[in-house]
């Protein structure tokens, strides 16, 4: 079907280059264009998303980790249009976004495939980011490396920011270690490498449900989720100050 | 020039199809990706790149206006691999996220089209964040509109954080209007349009200075922009909760 449809788009652009050629190459390069979104969705295996999403994170980092763990296994089993989005794209939103701190790259990642193969995108965001700050993460346990049969440090961030999330795990592990963690350990790395596999592996539980399981994604209330009544992270804050 | 580099590509193209057809299509078609980052980058003119981010704000929010208005001009002066970019792939972003006040969206935008186009995205995210933090926003003046016509207030935000930016900005302007200005008013609203619009020119700005002038980013140190020292943010905090 693949070899079909290569010939087919073969033709197509062969006509295209005539029909550009003749007309200076203009015409051409401005009707190309992406189909419209959401794009096809196919079951994946979280298991398998999140294997890669782990080694993925020492090489790009935590967002796209997230990000391409998915595109790749799409662009394998649908291939176009997902074989002409660069799988290093989301590199940027390592660390809270090049190291601001700010949305945790897992978070940011998992929310553009949201973005690309659902119709409804915006509650599973919602549901996503509700459960990343409700739940003790990292859950995932990698087969390999030096932390891979010790029992691993969990916290909950109580929110969506990298900054917050990270520094909740430090304290935690701080008290786990018998020893301060800091933002630059190896210890966080491993953390967010485990992190960016199980936010991978939850994003796609969540797309088979919603494509394959008739899963309705529920809408978070603005309060909860804009932080606007401002107590989640600022409690944080005023411990740290007082 | 442009048009050089397409007859240039159309002939790469053209070499790449006869050899693919001679091979059965399998190796060209199995080979087919997008091409690796950064892509090319030619000079975009900031006034109508901001223009129509401005519009775009009322379509599909902060983040969206800021990716597509830059794609959807590479797309018409490059080409490929621009117009494999859907161009409603960044909606997610609005409102810090789907409202979530995270990452200012704009900025989230500006950061993706930065890793596409930039070997050195890192830094120039670095400029263009620092520059959103400490500068009073919106400055795009709208030809049309309700408030085309009438100053509108401006504010800093010490932060590249939705909530705070929003927040700050509805603290000036309930002063500047006489009466609350909450996130969900329609002055809201046109300040964060605008804000599209001046961090989309902004972000043009960047570009071309990078790619035609010569221009060197410079980071931003850890602790300025990761607000792992907490003030930044914090004493916003400190004056609401006390």
């Amino acid at each position: 079907m693949e070899r079909r449809k290569f010939l087919k788009d073969t033709l197509k652009v062969g006509l295209g280059l005539t029909a550009g050629l003749a007309a200076g190459g203009i015409s051409f390069a401005s009707t190309k264009s992406a189909p419209p979104l959401p794009w096809p969705y196919v079951k994946l295996d979280p298991k398998k998303i999140a294997d890669y999403a782990y080694s993925e994170f020492y090489r790009h980092e935590c967002c796209n980790a997230v990000f391409s763990s998915i595109i790749r296994e799409l662009a394998r089993k649908v291939g176009e249009p997902y074989t002409n989005l660069p799988l290093t794209m989301m590199w940027y939103g390592g660390g809270g976004i090049a190291g601001w701190g700010t949305i945790c790259g897992t978070l940011n990642g998992a929310a553009l495939i949201f973005n690309l193969t659902c119709k409804d995108f915006k509650p599973m965001i919602d549901v996503l980011f509700d459960w990343y700050q409700k739940t003790a993460l990292p859950t995932y346990l990698p087969c390999e490396g030096p932390y891979c049969k010790k029992p691993f440090p969990k916290s909950v961030s109580h929110s969506p920011l990298c900054h917050v999330s990270v520094q909740r795990w430090c304290k935690v592990a701080s008290v786990y270690f018998g020893r301060p963690i800091l933002y630059n350990s190896k210890e966080r790395s491993e953390r967010c490498a485990r992190l960016a596999a199980t936010v991978a592996a939850k994003a796609v539980e969540l797309l088979n449900a919603y494509h394959f399981e008739g899963f309705k994604p529920h809408k978070v209330k603005g309060a909860q989720k804009t932080k606007m009544d401002c107590r989640m992270c600022h409690e944080v804050v005023m411990k740290e100050i007082s």
